[in-house]
């Protein structure tokens, strides 16, 4: 019989791309997003980051034809992102309405990330201090 | 004849994963790592995002054989990295002396991430302060 191991643990021991406050770039990548639900409600494709800061300026999730919304790009404060282990994934609070008032953009063209009133509105959108701040 | 056109400029207009000052973590993955002598030293193979603050902690770089070093990942300062358009990479201006003396990991196993010292030892030797000052 096997000793009887925390394998939760063991598995964050072994990944080299997560470790307590760190996580990779690309671990972050392709995350699945969960409402409160438990339901699977999108995916994190990326996050950008300030090059002069260092700082993660958003994650952009992809909600794919959630809610009808279609699948549209958010850029979402990092700060809104609380990983979950449970679920192996993002557990958001953001509620049917707040998502359908979101900020977004259906193609990449469609956003000026280096429109600082778009990114003003996004934080403003989600209540929190922007990134640069 | 097509209308002349600055295509550098163009490129990077169509790019959603970069824009100004904001870069998408999965561009800066697998990006090439260039020397003074314009030599490809390396790769980025991830960022390692601090959650807390949402900070980057660190770029890490493979330097696969190059000096004879061997394929280590080493944890570089994000400030060390400074992308140059006219080589599509980031160019480093780490001497080899520097590299033979710097911080690194054969595998990921042998790295703790989250010990302060060893990330203090990272920015000591690159001569920056930490990211969580």
């Amino acid at each position: 019989m096997e000793p009887r191991t925390d394998n939760g643990l063991r598995a964050r021991d072994l990944d080299k791309r997560e470790s307590g406050n760190l996580i990779g770039s690309d671990k972050v990548e392709g995350t699945n997003v969960y409402n409160h639900a438990n339901e699977h409600i999108g995916t994190i494709e990326r996050v950008m980051i300030d090059k002069p800061s260092g700082k993660v300026a958003y994650a952009v999730m992809s909600f794919g034809g959630f809610l009808g919304i279609g699948d549209d790009h958010y850029p979402v404060p990092w700060s809104k992102l609380v990983y979950d282990e449970s679920i192996g994934g993002y557990r958001t609070d953001l509620s049917k309405a707040e998502l359908e008032d979101a900020p977004r953009f259906r193609s990449e063209d469609d956003y000026n990330w280096e429109d600082r009133q778009a990114s003003m509105d996004v934080y403003n959108h989600y209540g929190i201090p922007p990134y640069w701040i």
